[in-house]
């Protein structure tokens, strides 16, 4: 089967607008890429008991949960003891993380950095490339800052283990309106079980009507799907095609 | 209180990345315009049982619900059936909603078209400027297209329905990190009931550590919480700020 993924965007200043969401669209591209599913993506606020709520329905969802945000040092930054929460674990101070945050921080270490080494129980630290300060993972849940430049950095650490068989996808444009075509499209994803067939109208002047997609991780099964969806629709209808 | 939204994004092109996620960041942006605090953002699959279950959780959450996507006429737009599932109402064929589509497709209507008529039981239909085809609205929950040029328009035409006292936001950039200033912080959300301190590292060369937010729909508790912090800051460290 393929992996699943879950994603927590964690933060008021998402919610409100001051900030765009960009760490949930960065990880949606990259686990895309990398083969993995994605079922679910969650924006919430910085709060405690939703953090924690939303985690274990998210971990008991998905095979991985990525987090983003609100891991610092200040009162607003609550994933932590969130997570924990989730897994009805404690916080307590990891020695190892204390040190590294010590290290970092040098002389400017203040008492409320060292909160951010109140990790859950059980907590996995992975090291890798460019991490300085490495990635907490607390069961299936991996938890990033809400930095985009860090995620990022972090995220690419990391991701080779997430990697699994790739998605195919092929695409036919269509002068067709999505009404003439629609029984066409479902009796193709009914044939063709495991294969996801989409139906994507546009209504501006791109020069098609519906930009049809057909994916599954099975490249024979998308190829036929597509074959048979090609030579369902109306004649001269097809204005582009991949495949 | 001020009213709450939750935004309910239905799509497998989202959740895959074959489409950049746009309408709830349009929403965010719009809503806090209108004084509405976004409570909760989901992206979710084109899955019947996934968005009855989700729209349901949201329409017990906030006030508003917006959801995008999934209302064409193919097997892959499932939201009229979900949100019906969510409140346990049938779909029945709304005469007038059929009589809009047969006047906006004339010849070119197909059966599949009609399929969009069929909609939970005690829909409301509404009207607006601009809006040839109305909004539909179930118990708090509106029904936009995933569409981005139609959604946007679709939704100015019935904002000012929802519009509310504004939010206040003064902000203070400061050269302090978050460590020396934490105390700080949660102290001055602690004295101002209703007030919301957020803080903003970042670690680039935008010539400031940390951008301080103090927002709530009271101005003069935002001022003296902002006071409050301006004050509390180490001497020399505010950079800039508003107020």
């Amino acid at each position: 089967m393929e992996p699943t993924a879950a994603i927590v965007v964690i933060g008021n200043e998402v919610l409100s607008g001051k900030v765009e969401e960009d760490n949930g669209r960065h990880l949606v591209r990259e686990l895309r890429e990398l083969g993995v599913r994605v079922v679910r993506l969650w924006v919430i606020p910085d709060e405690v008991e939703v953090i924690a709520s939303v985690v274990r329905e998210a971990s008991a969802l998905a095979d991985h949960v990525y987090t983003s945000g609100g891991v610092g040092p200040t009162h607003d930054d609550k994933t932590m003891e969130g997570v924990a929460r989730a897994f009805g674990l404690g916080l307590a101070r990891n020695e190892e993380f204390a040190s590294l945050l010590r290290a970092f921080y040098g002389e400017r270490l203040e008492d409320a950095h060292l909160r951010m080494a109140d990790l859950p129980e059980g907590v996995e630290l992975l090291r890798g490339p460019g991490m300085r300060i490495p990635q907490v993972k607390v069961r299936n849940v991996y938890v990033f800052p809400g930095d985009p430049a860090i995620l990022r950095r972090k995220f690419a650490a990391v991701r080779d283990r997430f990697r699994s068989a790739p998605f195919h996808l092929l695409r036919v444009f269509t002068s067709a309106d999505e009404g003439p075509i629609a029984a066409l499209l479902e009796d193709a994803e009914r044939r063709h079980p495991g294969v996801l067939v989409g139906s994507y109208p546009v209504y501006d002047d791109r020069g098609y009507r519906v930009q049809v997609t057909v994916e599954s991780k099975d490249r024979l099964a998308v190829e036929a799907a597509h074959a048979y969806i090609r030579e369902g629709l109306p004649p001269g209808t097809i204005l582009a095609r991949e495949g």
